[in-house]
């Protein structure tokens, strides 16, 4: 498609959105649109028409939707994915002599300039189209040309010259000389709706025991559903459930020396009774996980499976695949390490070994192998400590046989490998929202995700807490902390997750001056009353709901944060597709005083005016308020709810 | 160089400054540097180093610069551009093992680890970086092997492994594994200063008689040179010096009937007597142009020819190549028009024409006829109603030959067609100032060309009237307005040029209502008093002569705008490279009115503090201030010089 004839005189270049040169699909879900923006133009005065092209992979024939230009030569358009798998797109653009033609004969026309030679020429137009014209266009070209033809009805050519009908005709079927193609094929990755809209509870299996007495097996997860699907969670994430490897096992609160019946961490993978394809005999066998996994299916939740790609040095692959491993002049293996930090108990892959194909294709098969055991939602831990070609071949691998998959990128790391890492197709990515507490940057934060060349690749997941993370605003019980971080999370972002247990009864008392926990579930098995619903599960509960029943909150970009006249108060305003479901969320950020203040309804945004009244029904409460002014009183007490979620109706 | 080993785990991307997609070249002149930006990258903790390699077309050896971490993962190099023509460059990154070696070993000393195995390591990087060493450094590398192989050694070998210089002699010659390098050679075109640095003159060679009883010559333009020179331009522009054709020749006043003894305008290009390898009869021959280049030459102005591809209905190519042209159904053959507006004494080519390689090639001999005559300056007429793969082919074609023509676009039209032009390497472009009044607009447009993208491909020209163009402020002879127009263009860009005797002489009366001359001399031969010199040519000559003498007025992109607080005055700091050379420009922009209010000096830029002296001298008048504060006071009278050019000094 490169650039040959000396004739094509028109440009086509910086298309939106593009990543690195079009090397990244954007993403889409099923069902969602693709707006595709371009520079096009030519030299001269001539009009152009242009066509954004698209197909889906398994189609053969390319679609066609016409750009509208929007002025200064930035042309825009628009078209639908509605299946899902990849989707190819490029721009193209002609001169489009026809309508030059009736555009100068009008205003010829209209000056009463003579347009007798222009009519000669126009009727080779029209004869152009008449031949590319099907079914009952061609009557109505016919009809044109034989009008054009006889030179005495010259007040009716006049008029029919004005046409927007003659006009339409012409663009639709007048012929493309030397068009210029985008000389690439963009794509769109459409994926299901879950890749948008998902609410994740994580737990450690083993710490899902209702006897104190033992620890927690698959089956007693199994039995936990019903609660889950009670908080209106629709992903369970379980962290790995392999064997545990014994050597430099980790003790409680990650001690270098494990006690006796200490259970090590899940992330030390593998032992001599298997690896990343095994289960750990003490959760249960294969049937009690094809038995979790069908059970939670039935109750429309899904199991996530936690893939790390690192080794126990017990893990069968270090004696099968040496290779794949780091050795160091005294005959070890290289553990994890960043200094003065030691990780004993974990052995990286190395990622620049010679076998390096080897090691790639087995990394794959695990993968496949929890694939075809029904698993379709990863969440990958570490991810930018593996290289990137590798991830880049193994998307690419996974997803042109399923594209079911979602995979959650667990990269707490720079922005911009966390940025590559989403170009490569990791579905979801954890995010910044973790450490972003005062309104700027809040508001900054969530901007740069959704305004920015971002939203196109990046899906952020909002998580308050996670079992690595400990957030100093959440290590004291404080039920107005909890609350506002979970509604910002679970309203901000259409994708957020939490780490249940210790989330639901705030057990989450820190090691001291660190952002850990005292007795993490990594290093030892937690027995949790499990029968017990807090003032946070209710929470859970009612904004999962909410969710469910408002689209506004099933997206992410659909944002606009609202003026407020106090700093504690943060207001955001969100809607879907067609503006029939519309919310605004204002929270007070101070978790110890009410705070009260004016805030401003986004009138413009909401088509209304100055005088409109609006009723708004808080849906956490009930309550609800009429509101007749652009700026509105707020008074929201910690004490109570430190938000309020308005559904906004015009009165 | 695409990515092919599943090793090289490095990310090079987002180039800075890559102009659509590295197709096009930046532009700098020799003597210049490039700076270099780009994202580099990996997974994981390692050190990563990054080379900038260069070379010019002529070199075959690459030379690299170590490019520097600016944080976020944001990397810069800086090459110099020493010699005209291209340079080609690109960016190599890799992981540094050896670097992330010391980095490590380094912190385990300090924490007081083991560092026994670390020190085995270390030597093999250190052989490693031996082998690739040269000359002493060497034996500066062996030093550090026998150090560290000296175990009893370890306080020596622990004080070692922090020397700068050891970190110096990895980063030189340990092993590049599996390097990423950005897999395009990045372009920069080099051209000679004028390319940068210019002022012209325009004139037409038959107004330049000194007998008003006859037309001027060429012979007469050469008899002007001292007076050009003496003004101080380097470049005087002839509008097209072609025969001029018959049919429907313009009379006086663009009428549509030429009298007997009407010339015509000369951009009707053509007739029996020759085209655009002819000169006018009336103007001379080919011996005066040979006179009249070495002659300007001598006096070190560079002739600028006029290109415009066009003819007249009598050019010889009408009957030769009847094929270039488009034809109507009447027989006759389409001239220039944008409705309802007729040029019938001008006939475009036709740029779709099958036979547009002849076409190109024989417009290509046009450049080549005058460039072999000793021309190295052309200024393009309407290039934008020209296809642009014709001028990328022809601007390839013709700089691949010559590295030291250059071309001036003469495109009054949309950003993008203006900005697409310059990217296909037109080496100056007219510019938009002629229509820029008020102090925003000044300001926002000057760095729109000279703090974005386009300051790395775009050159603007800033001319304050051409034949074309009579804007409204110069149609009144009012010597402040005359005097602010051109000191602002030969201070605000390097590149600057006037139609010299209707400014000079300030005779710009309008046609009534337009843009436009009365009595333009694009209709008509003018007789100007050449031996006259007024107000406007003493400044033309000053000006000049300052240009000549302050580095900081020879490049465009090193302006910073200062604030004042009278919205009339406009303040800009302008300086050199090494900041020896430091200006401060005032201007009213108010013809009509003194006046006065503060200025801030750019105390950050001057490296200065609260409490600094400098010394203003005014290179214009050769007064002298001293200001002693951030804000100080100036009053301009357009009674007398509506600015001041200050030259800064440090008391």
């Amino acid at each position: 498609m490169e650039q040959k004839d000396g004739r094509q005189r028109v440009v086509v270049e910086n298309i939106y959105s593009m990543l690195q040169e079009g090397r990244f699909p954007v993403k889409r879900v099923a069902g969602e649109s693709v707006e595709v923006y371009a520079d096009i133009f030519a030299d001269g005065h001539d009009l152009i028409s242009s066509v954004l092209m698209y197909r889906h992979e398994k189609q053969r024939k390319w679609r066609e939707v016409r750009m509208e230009e929007l002025g200064n030569d930035r042309w825009k358009g628009r078209f639908p994915v509605a299946r899902e798998g990849l989707y190819f797109y490029t721009v193209s653009g002609w001169i489009d002599h026809a309508r030059s033609w009736l555009h100068d004969i009008r205003i010829k026309a209209d000056n009463g300039q003579s347009i007798e030679v222009e009519q000669q020429m126009g009727l080779l137009y029209l004869e152009e189209a008449l031949n590319r014209a099907i079914g009952s266009y061609k009557e109505e070209l016919q009809g044109y040309i034989d009008l054009m033809s006889e030179a005495e009805r010259q007040d009716e050519i006049v008029q029919a010259l004005h046409d927007e009908r003659l006009e339409e005709l012409l663009r639709r079927f007048s012929e493309r000389r030397f068009p210029t193609t985008y000389p690439r094929f963009l794509r769109v990755l459409a994926e299901r709706k879950k890749a948008l809209f998902s609410a994740w509870y994580e737990l450690f299996p083993r710490s899902t025991s209702p006897d104190p007495s033992r620890p927690g097996t698959l089956r007693d997860v199994e039995a936990l559903l019903p609660r889950i699907r009670h908080l209106g969670f629709d992903v369970l994430y379980l962290p790995p459930i392999h064997p545990i490897g014994h050597s430099h096992r980790k003790g409680k609160n990650n001690s270098t020396t494990a006690l006796e019946g200490d259970p090590g961490s899940p992330w030390a993978i593998g032992n001599e009774q298997g690896g990343h394809k095994s289960i750990d005999p003490a959760l249960g066998n294969f049937e009690d996980f094809t038995s979790l996994i069908n059970s939670a299916k039935k109750q429309d939740i899904e199991i996530a499976l936690d893939i790390a790609f690192q080794c126990s040095p017990d893990h069968p692959y270090v004696k099968e695949n040496p290779q794949w491993f780091k050795w160091r002049p005294d005959g070890s293996i290289q553990y994890a390490e960043n200094p003065p930090k030691k990780y004993q108990d974990v052995l990286p892959f190395n990622f620049e070994t010679g076998d390096w194909k080897n090691l790639w294709k087995e990394l794959k098969s695990i993968f496949d192998f929890w694939i075809d055991k029904g698993v379709r939602i990863f969440r990958v831990d570490n991810p930018h400590t593996k290289s990137f070609p590798f991830w880049e071949w193994i998307m690419k691998e996974l997803k042109s046989k399923h594209n079911d998959i979602i995979f959650l990128a667990e990269a707490f790391t720079r922005p911009r490998i966390m940025q590559r890492l989403a170009c490569l197709t990791f579905t979801q990515s954890y995010t910044y929202y973790t450490w972003r507490n005062n309104k700027w940057e809040i508001k900054e934060y969530v901007e740069e995700l959704t305004k920015t060349e971002m939203k196109e690749y990046f899906r952020p997941s909002f998580w308050p807490n996670t079992p690595d993370i400990n957030p100093w605003k959440l290590q004291k019980p404080n039920e107005a902390a909890y609350m506002m971080q979970l509604f910002m999370a679970a309203t901000l972002s259409s994708n957020y997750g939490v780490y249940g247990p210790v989330y639901e009864f705030m057990q989450a008392a820190p090691v001291e001056g660190k952002e850990e926990y005292l007795n993490s579930e990594k290093y030892e098995i937690r027995h949790w009353d499990w029968t017990r619903e807090t003032r946070i599960s209710e929470l859970m509960r009612d904004i999962n709901v909410i969710r469910r029943n408002n689209k506004a909150l099933q997206n992410t970009c659909n944002i606009e944060f609202c003026e407020t006249q106090n700093d504690q108060l943060l207001a955001y305003y969100k809607w879907d597709d067609i503006e029939s479901n519309r919310l605004l969320m204002v929270v007070n950020l101070d978790k110890d005083h009410p705070q009260s203040g004016l805030v401003r309804l986004p009138l413009e945004r909401l088509h209304g005016q100055h005088g409109d009244k609006f009723v708004m029904l808080d849906l956490m409460t009930g309550n609800q308020y009429v509101w007749e002014s652009e700026w509105n009183f707020v008074l929201l007490d910690p004490a109570h709810y430190p938000f309020h979620l308005f559904r906004i109706e015009k009165l």
